[in-house]
């Protein structure tokens, strides 16, 4: 009937499991005809992608907080997109939304999954890509699982890594806000000194060039009173040695550890948390669905103040995603990282 | 003047810091004369010495919640004794009271000394040696560990390590009372029959010679909501392989993990914590000093109503601490283990 039937949507699929790191012989590429959505879908053109650690899990088999890609499903991705055509009175031709695209040129979304993806509107004028950011799903890990878990009090000393990162800008940011010092763990000289100029940290240790342990002691002299964890492995272990009575430590995340072939290193240190009486707890973002709005609301007028930012690192090209993904696990991307699959 | 400054106190004293399990060679016994008590303090004789796990803790140097026992010093405990003299008109020469008395048979406490150790008063009638274990230390560690860091509701599954000892004692039967579903892991047929049979629990898993993955799958068909860990190692990541949504942990010990010559073994699998919302806590029983009267209130009710007992496992002579402690990391002991230092 319309144009759109003749359109063809490349895809990205998840041919097989990764052992560790993983490589092209785990992604298939496939195209197929797009279709008219039905009554109440719509039908979305992906702008940007967000690539995020977590997908790494995604690809694992077994229980976890959401299940599994299945072999030869498209790989699972949010995103921000514009509806180019519509079966759904809440959505009209042009908006711009974010929802869960997958790594794909065209989603079509039924009106169940728009309700169950979480899609809505975006104001375009705060910056497409920063809808995978700050005011993205990694922005509101980092908003909630600082502020409900982590429970930052004015004049606490906040320690976060994967600092330059997409829930690390956001956490450091909003603990700022707070009145904590904040002291980022980020890996390169680039991005140490970026949180501390652009984003406004206290300081930030670089991992790769320096001693974390002596960092920390000189950093937080008060002890830690917050970790947001993104990393796991080694550093969970120093921070541990370093908290305060008290402490909050936030499980976001373990990127050091999602390739792994061995065990998973379980914190050595974890009986820090007896002496200090402290707690160690997850988080997963999508226990907070209800108040996302929220939250973006809050962070959107601080990114239109200018008291806050937002930095992505934007690789093109559906082609690329196997490859872009990557960066995230060799930290080479500089602020959140962003596959743009079109120029609208 | 009295027949007091005639007595010999017979003192074990920590002469070296153990490198794993301790020997001999780390204990020297000493004697020294007994004096009388100063204004606001009292002479108390040593009946019966509380023995337990963290007194490993204390033996090593280093920064903890509670200060090391300095080399020479008498070996730190708490116990149960009687007043012989007293300059003090809150305590009268006769009263069985609850103290920190340390490992000798006489014990000085200066004013200040009585209010720092918490010494009070105890009721005999309820049995002196329970002092040492459900309405002791221990059972304040059980109560407001499993209370306060628990939040245990009615319906959920509590597993507690270590069951039959004294804060293991305490956690199962206060879960009990609260409504709950009731898993211990303790060493050996003797321990487990009896957890189930006299104490309630609705099932024991003998880690000794059963599979406690399978132990915990068959006895926990809801997965476990509360788990109190006195022992972490293997068992912990067994467990947190089987915790639920929201979760909590109480990290009160690890026994396993004490006399290590290598490295503590951390939770290889704490990710769990973040695929469940789930939460891992210390406890430190001095946290709750002011309000161990109403736990001790609550309990001897409990005690006196026949709705909960109290099992010591007790070893005569102040001459065999050394040995005697031994038993709590090799699992001997059955029941709360208690050192009878004089039979009055």
């Amino acid at each position: 009937m319309s144009a759109i039937t003749h359109l063809k949507n490349r895809q990205c699929r998840l041919a097989s499991r990764p052992v560790g790191l993983p490589t092209p012989a785990n992604w298939r590429f496939t195209e197929e005809a797009v279709a008219e959505p039905a009554a109440g879908g719509v039908l979305v053109k992906t702008l940007y992608l967000s690539l995020d650690p977590a997908m790494r899990g995604w690809m694992n088999e077994g229980k976890s907080y959401i299940a599994p890609v299945e072999i030869n499903a498209v790989m699972r991705a949010g995103g921000v997109g514009r509806v180019i055509a519509s079966n759904n009175p809440a959505f009209a031709v042009g908006d711009y939304v974010n929802a869960g695209l997958d790594v794909q040129e065209y989603c079509l979304i039924s009106q169940e999954n728009i309700k169950r993806s979480g899609m809505f509107k975006i104001d375009a004028s705060l910056g497409l890509t920063t809808w995978t950011n700050v005011l993205g799903m990694p922005g509101m890990t980092g908003f909630f699982g600082l502020t409900e878990v982590g429970l930052p009090k004015a004049g606490e000393t906040v320690v976060v890594s994967g600092a330059a990162g997409a829930v690390g800008q956001t956490v450091g940011q909003i603990a700022k806000l707070r009145g904590c010092r904040v002291v980022g763990i980020a890996g390169g000289k680039a991005k140490c000194d970026w949180v501390v100029s652009e984003l406004g940290f206290d300081a930030c240790i670089d991992y790769k060039n320096a001693d974390v342990r002596a960092g920390l002691k000189e950093h937080c002299p008060k002890g830690v009173d917050i970790y947001f964890d993104n990393v796991g492995g080694e550093i969970l272990d120093m921070v541990l040695a370093k908290i305060t009575r008290g402490a909050r430590i936030i499980i976001c995340g373990a990127i050091s550890q999602y390739n792994n072939t061995t065990p998973v290193k379980g914190p050595a240190n974890y009986l820090s948390l007896l002496v200090n009486r402290a707690r160690m707890e997850g988080i997963v973002v999508f226990d907070y669905a209800d108040r996302y709005h929220l939250a973006i609301n809050e962070m959107a007028g601080y990114l239109k103040a200018g008291t806050m930012k937002s930095k992505e690192d934007v690789v093109q090209g559906i082609e690329n995603f196997p490859e872009a993904l990557l960066k995230l696990f060799n930290g080479e991307n500089f602020g959140k990282l962003v596959l743009q699959i079109t120029s609208e």
